[in-house]
């Protein structure tokens, strides 16, 4: 397993990622690509916490830059399903009070976490899905794009390859904390390539890819959907913190390790209450960078370097 | 807290419930409908569990059984949307290698939890939503009915009360250890009367509604959906015996007490690896059942009772 992590007790911190998978990220500007939106979702993020806005605030800014990124694989460079249609899922979780929402296979929103925060504000459900929540997502006031300009070169391809499950997994997600302490969640996909209309991955179940919870720990993973489901993965980072007694990088790595027995690799980014920061993957490479504290470097990686 | 549960050694079992909830069900035939339904639904469990079946085989049997009982929130019977309408929800989990299956909102589908099912045994996804999970359903052959023939009075009449989130909690689940050892679960539910079209509650979530992992405890629970998936209720059972070094009822009544932070009350059923049942809620009633062993007798309750 390859991981890369480190510790700090800085007071704000962010870390994104843009999507566990193979070593050549499938958007059309490669590693150099990834990396740079990579950069530009922490700057948004980091600008939110520097400024005394909240963990929940700047999650929620780094997705949606890397949703407008075609780089990576949510909103526009979203993977196709079966028929090469758009489907959507996203969600957020506020550790204050682990207040959540989510929503899944939506269309045409061009940024589904606005439409998962819109739903966490509401307060009413936690999770929508289909036509229902695209309807949500309009009544919200949210912005719209025709399906073509979610659909980029590289995805078209990538479904045309074999929709295969391996293909495309640049799922993005981001986690924070903030100047009180606060932590917070974000997670948005446009699923695997080839996938059935309306499957929905771990990215917008809270438990399975996006937990936040201020005493413990704020988890975003990215990878095989059904196996990280099955390893309940984002919420098992908590168990092993809470109940296991785990230090941040030690339970980032078991819960890693136990995503084998189901056949799948992926990668989680995570930051716990004390602002210490990690992020580890079992596939060969995952998209991702951090920045720690008020002036911290901004670190970014896609390989299994450990270059912090 | 009332809680209700005794261990014991036997090799086979199996739990039901009928929904968290008021102290007179729901459904038109009260607490001896109630009673009768859950007996009904061991007895179809029991038999598969006697005859050698699957753990696997007996929760979906003994669902089966409560959603097509007017007198429970699954099936016929389910819980209406806002505008009246039918959406169904439910999930599947094999303790042997956590595999599951489960559906959202889907429309016309007689046992939900056979479509549930049938997702599992794919083995392609674990979560289908919307028009597509009811045309998997359609695919696999599964049995259909018109919408008029979920609909029941008492539902009716919740959902012109006033459509409150309180209102019609008989969501159903049953939890099986069988002859070789292993455990698994399933959950099916109408949902809340009054939500939007698309919302999905804890009933098809993994971790949320429903677990199972043969090294520790098959999980189902029922109530407020919303505060469910926050406190991924199954799933924390799981962590707190794994972890946590709990027994199986410290582990259910701790998961349990932990709804009471996000506002909302529920319950769950639970077996363990070693044959121990357990039902607690913290809701005035949940309808519930069990039997353990060859020849044990079958035990049901509604109210705060421990007749067992």
């Amino acid at each position: 397993m390859r991981r890369l992590g480190f510790a700090a007790m800085e007071e704000i911190a962010i870390v994104v990622h843009g999507g566990a998978g193979a070593l050549t990220p499938d958007g059309d500007g490669g590693v150099s690509g990834a990396e740079a939106g990579a950069a530009a979702a922490l700057e948004a993020g980091h600008a939110v916490l520097l400024a005394g806005g909240s963990a929940l605030d700047a999650v929620e800014a780094a997705v949606v830059v890397l949703e407008d990124d075609p780089e990576f694989n949510a909103g526009r460079g979203a993977a196709l399903t079966e028929y090469g249609r758009v489907e959507l899922d996203a969600s957020v979780m506020d550790g204050t009070e682990r207040a959540a929402g989510a929503v899944a296979a939506v269309r045409g929103v061009r940024n589904p976490v606005r439409a998962a925060r819109a739903v966490l504000a509401e307060g009413r459900h936690v999770l929508l899905v289909g036509a229902p929540a695209t309807e949500f997502a309009a009544t919200a006031g949210l912005g719209f794009e025709a399906e073509t300009w979610f659909v980029t070169d590289g995805q078209r391809r990538a479904l045309n390859r074999n929709g295969s499950a391996d293909a495309a997994r640049g799922t993005v997600g981001a986690v924070a904390r903030d100047a009180r302490g606060h932590l917070a969640a974000a997670t948005s996909t446009g699923g695997v390539a080839g996938q059935r209309l309306g499957r929905v991955g771990d990215s917008p179940l809270v438990g399975a890819g996006t937990w936040a919870d201020d005493a413990t720990v704020a988890v975003s993973c990215t990878g095989h959907g059904e196996s990280i489901i099955r390893a309940a993965l984002a919420h098992e980072v908590d168990a092993l913190l809470r109940h296991g007694g785990l230090s941040l990088q030690e339970a980032c790595d078991a819960a890693i390790a136990g995503l084998a027995r189901y056949g799948g690799d992926g990668g989680l980014i995570a930051v716990s209450a004390r602002g210490e920061v990690a992020a580890t993957f079992s596939s060969p490479a995952m998209a991702r960078g951090w920045r720690v504290g008020e002036a911290g470097p901004i670190f970014t990686a896609v390989g299994p370097s450990d270059g912090g």
